[in-house]
């Protein structure tokens, strides 16, 4: 069996997946919950996280709970069919996806059928089923890609409403999601209650205490589990560029923005405000490889600031794989990056949370005057 | 003063150098030459290479020389002018711009003045040697960009003499370059020997053996000294993402290659073919971000593969700042790679020269089954 507790994991894949802490107050005063079947105490899996300080002991954390959950979970089962994830140019999306297969290579699950968004179609979940009879509920578990889309974007619901229907046999799990509820979307979560309650054979993860407190309103007879976002499965992340400007401001251009204002930015200051989902990626050959080139794609656009400012979640996770200083800013009235922060990284002490533009830019310039000494230097001009 | 020999410098832009290598045997038997002038020894410089055989011993010793032999031309001054820097798709030029950016940074010399490719035109050089009468020939330096085009690309040579004849009271340094001479460019030879020849002020690394024996033809009155590529100045980079593809091909598609076939691939083999010049960049704000983002664009691109093979130089040179194993495909009748291979890098165990696609292939695969244990997994499917 993996061991995750006893030793620094070799990574099948190179990535840099830090082992046990040294830190022997944090190991020894928290045993008993190291020790915890999770499965049975689903909604208690965050207590350690107030007590991670560093960028490792929060990867360490998010990646045992993983291992350890998932392996309970499988209980034995060795293939896996993935569904729906993600190569869009949402880079946190597609973090999410290496997260996950990583995980799974970790695991020695092996991915016996995987279909990318937009390309699940009927056609081709049909191609599935069929492949699924080669298999049985015991050595067989339906996976559906994690993110930020349960209840807040209806289409996705309802290709997970068509597989959940399709193989009624097998286990299947969701990974980690948190939901985005608003005033548009009342209609719509009548119609996720339907979809997601009373399903015996589904287990739902959610990243953040307020979409488990969500998921435990709307969705009774379901198994439900607070549980950190996949993309933790990438590990910690060398910087391997230096970096071109001061602050990197990561800033979303949709509707789960809180539409805050950016200030007037110091001329001293050189400063990137801009969404990445406008910074283009080159395709692989296959979805799966444009979702590692996404990924990492995402991790150079942040690696650009000395620190970053955003207020998109993977902008915060990805930045904490990187062990990059940064700066959220919530968006009220989602408080989707708030609950997550106060749930998984809120011992963290090199990221900081505010909620207007103006605080931002002045917590991140306190950031660079705070680690100047521990930032690669700004190539200039 | 800066202390290479003694220590591993502290990176100002986060960058990995590595330092003084812990080979007893390789530092004590050569001494002398560790110590040499080598401002007085020009064509000397390679001597240590055939006995460097990891890739942080290579990087370290390029960059050795690099520092050592830039202090000694700067003499003191702390101001330069880069002339003609690189930020079009070719990785490998943009890896020479970042490479000389961190030498000149590591040296504390301040950039002055930069243009770069195609912006360094009459008005903007007007400006240049306005900025030039606030320092002398003590103060300031006229940095070329490194690269190989040298006689073999006519309107850079008029470009760079254009610049000579502007600044004819200056130091000027011409990067380390190779020569690609052939049919077509003999009457241009002429036309390079009246620009490079006779210049007292100007001093030019040249990349490789067979290009210092042509400029020594050529060029005569001119300091001519054998140095490594500027772009050895990025150090080394660990890898940040998992592979993809078993193979990395790079293959160039221009006037330079030798024209060699691609065999059949066998069916249990994932390979890449292409240029990466093909593979796009996202611009930065300035042309010097933008050049930093080509490099490390080329740096993911190599990335994807486990081992790599190809007939770029700077697909070698980034292979070997990278430590991935790779063949190196030569371009006969010019032998632009093999001159630099011989001259610098002869002493890598996990690299390997061959002639044909055939034998690159098969060589591939054989780096393949001897690295298979040190190599991260491809992801898959």
């Amino acid at each position: 069996m993996y061991d995750i507790d006893n030793m620094a994991p070799a990574s099948p894949y190179g990535l840099r997946w830090p082992g046990r802490p040294h830190n022997f107050m944090l190991l020894s005063q928290w045993a008993d919950f190291l020790s915890l079947d999770y499965t049975r105490h689903p909604f208690d899996t965050d207590r350690l996280a107030p007590t991670l300080h560093t960028n490792d002991e929060v990867v360490w954390e998010m990646q045992r709970l993983h291992v350890r959950v998932l392996t309970s979970l499988l209980a034995g089962r060795r293939h896996a069919m993935l569904m729906d994830f993600v190569t869009h140019e949402n880079k946190g999306d597609a973090a999410i996806t290496a997260g996950q297969v990583a995980l799974l290579k970790r695991l020695n699950v092996t991915i016996v059928f995987s279909c990318s968004t937009y390309l699940c179609d009927d056609g081709i979940l049909k191609n599935a089923r069929e492949i699924s009879k080669g298999y049985n509920s015991t050595s067989l578990i339906i996976l559906l890609q994690g993110g930020g889309n349960l209840v807040g974007y209806s289409s996705i619901d309802f290709t997970r409403e068509k597989i959940l229907n399709l193989f009624p046999d097998f286990p299947t799990l969701l990974f980690s999601q948190s939901i985005w509820l608003h005033k548009g979307n009342q209609a719509h979560l009548n119609k996720c209650r339907e979809i997601y309650s009373h399903r015996e054979n589904l287990t739902i993860f959610l990243r953040d205490r307020q979409s488990l407190g969500l998921a435990q309103k709307h969705f009774p007879g379901t198994k439900l589990m607070l549980m950190p976002d996949m993309a933790f499965g990438l590990g910690r992340v060398p910087r391997t560029m230096p970096p071109t400007l001061d602050i990197v401001w990561l800033k979303r251009r949709d509707l789960e923005t809180s539409w805050y204002k950016v200030p007037e930015i110091p001329t001293n200051l050189s400063v990137y405000v801009g969404d990445w989902k406008a910074w283009w990626t080159n395709k692989g050959k296959t979805p799966m490889e444009t979702s590692f080139l996404m990924t990492f794609n995402g991790l150079s656009f942040l690696q650009r600031g000395r620190v970053v400012i955003t207020d998109r979640l993977h902008g915060h996770i990805l930045s904490v794989l990187l062990g990059i200083p940064h700066v959220l800013i919530d968006n009220p009235p989602y408080f989707k990056l708030s609950s997550f922060r106060r749930t998984w990284t809120a011992g963290l002490s090199n990221t900081v949370l505010v909620t207007t533009g103006e605080e931002a830019l002045d917590q991140a310039q306190k950031l660079l005057k705070k680690y100047n000494n521990y930032l690669p230097n700004v190539v200039r001009p």
